[in-house]
């Protein structure tokens, strides 16, 4: 990885497993040479505490993203916040909330200086930063908005979680699924669609990316008997992507979308529900997915998975996620 | 297999793909003697047209049930229809519909007579049935129809689609995604829950089935908040569920109930639409699931596809969801 610029990782809600996934993927990029360098933007006194309390002999070094490719082989390199963390495991504090924040927008300013090859965010816990007035609805469109504060221009963030065997974008995402057939637009699939060729083609690299457009109901339809939005909405949304010149195909009946077979077919498939896009990533790679942030300008990655107050602290947290985030990102930042 | 009762098999529609999956399954089980032995209620001269111009050397053997076992080992057994049908490949045809649901009516009074095991039936055709008058919502819904008329009883049949890996209970299914939210009621959850767990314990002979309930929403709502369902309906089925002495467990997120490591820990999923039950079984086993109807009197499977018109008659068509089919029946039936 000479050469590549390192990753800026956030600190994440410090009382989540965060830190500690961080301490493991570090742990692990020292056995596996093909793991990117990265720094993580946080509280180094409290990344001393949380290896502490793990029994963890890791060498916690303050330093800037400079110096963070040489200290990798040694220490963890940590880019010292100006707020302080208390970070008590698994009990979230809003008080906290500053240095919560205070990561996200060094690491996005670092990416916008040229310093870091690509943003990857621990896990958020959104309530908590409501409690200290926080007023973005989540992480991701917190993302966007440090995107405007820098270029001047608005973004449409389209969250993508990708595994080897499988990437997926739900259109519609955390909203009751009563909403969905309201939400569902044409303008939504079509700008949706756009995005991810967009961002499959410039950033991994994929010359004519193409997309699988789901149905909404149970066989996508069936032509209009068992619901008409796949007539009245999801296939003129198929139309005007192809129009647009994206590869797209659909509405194609989502059960039979994701075998080995049907995924050969496609490079990206976009969902019309949570569930659709979630439910087969998560059952064919439940640890190894990433979720990938599309139409920002720049690239953000992060494990597939939140805070997990649960286990925080006690040695349980799986890095994996966090370590095939670090993979994805390095790899797209090479572009 | 010997001692068990022939599997009563259907011609399903005669223009489809039953015809020659069900000569597909005959040739794999005269190369493997576990699987179990089944008559076809057909036309035998349908059967021959179908061979011959698959270029199949198999003899037809118009029988009895009875003599099915001994006739196995060197030819096809079919017990003939009253009904001709024509039979054309890929033309489906109103005029064969009086064969389609002799040959339904007949494999359900041989297992009532008690000369069959089970009853195998491959895929039918609704509309092509409509045409001709058929006055049932669907093929299960007339198997419980006859089951009604044996005895007098009304049945709620139940789909499940089965497989070594994961069985699935769609407790809404064919129905716009739209109007889920409206048709999903407790009584139904707790009327489906209860059917699965009775005849996991009866037919598969599970001493406690447990069973993992999932939400409607992204999350399972995360109480409330995405979706009220979780709370108002989905919740209080599995109280109903859990008092009336059923292991059931949720509304757990559908997203993560599908891995290997979440499966371990139940015996069937009761999902909330048709993809979220569909989604992961096809995921995981695409043309090994079995669809089984619950809360019947009688033992009935079926692969899990369609007539496939499209690929009819022209050697494509893959055996294996039916030859899944006839194992999984002949298990159950052997309880």
């Amino acid at each position: 990885m000479s050469g590549a610029r390192p990753l800026a990782v956030t600190q994440g809600d410090p009382s989540g497993i965060g830190p500690e996934i961080a301490l493991a993927a570090w742990e692990a990029a020292q056995a596996d040479a093909s793991l990117p360098c990265f720094a993580l933007l946080a509280d180094p006194d409290l990344m001393r505490r949380r290896a502490a309390a793990l029994g963890k002999t890791i060498e916690i070094a303050e330093c800037d993203l400079q110096s963070a490719p040489d200290v990798f082989a040694r220490a963890l390199p940590v880019l010292p916040l100006a707020a302080r963390a208390k970070g008590e495991p698994g009990r979230p504090d809003p008080g906290d909330a500053a240095a919560t924040i205070e990561s996200m927008e060094r690491a996005v300013a670092l990416v916008f200086e040229g310093a870091a090859g690509a943003v990857v965010t621990n896990p958020i816990a959104k309530d908590v930063l409501y409690r200290a007035g926080f007023a973005h609805p989540g992480h991701t469109e917190f993302l966007g908005e440090l995107a405007k504060r820098h270029t001047g221009r608005a973004a449409l963030p389209v969250m993508m979680l990708w595994s080897e065997e499988l990437a997926v974008v739900p259109v519609t995402i955390h909203v009751a699924l009563a909403e969905v057939p309201r939400l569902l637009t044409r303008a939504l699939i079509v700008e949706t669609g756009k995005i991810v060729a967009a961002d499959m083609r410039a950033r991994f690299g994929i010359a004519t990316p193409r997309l699988a457009i789901s149905g909404l109901n149970p066989h996508a339809g069936e032509n209009g008997a068992i619901g008409r939005e796949e007539v009245d909405v999801i296939a003129p949304a198929v139309a005007e992507l192809v129009a647009a010149g994206v590869d797209a195909k659909g509405p194609y009946s989502a059960d039979t979308l994701f075998h080995a077979a049907a995924r050969a077919k496609y490079d990206a498939a976009l969902c019309m529900t949570h569930d659709q896009a979630l439910i087969p990533i998560k059952t064919l790679a439940f640890d190894r997915g990433v979720n990938v942030t599309l139409g920002l300008p720049f690239v953000r990655t992060s494990p597939d998975h939140g805070t997990a107050f649960d286990i925080a602290g006690k040695g349980l947290a799986n890095p994996t996620s966090l370590i095939e985030a670090l993979r994805l990102a390095a790899r797209l930042a090479l572009r």
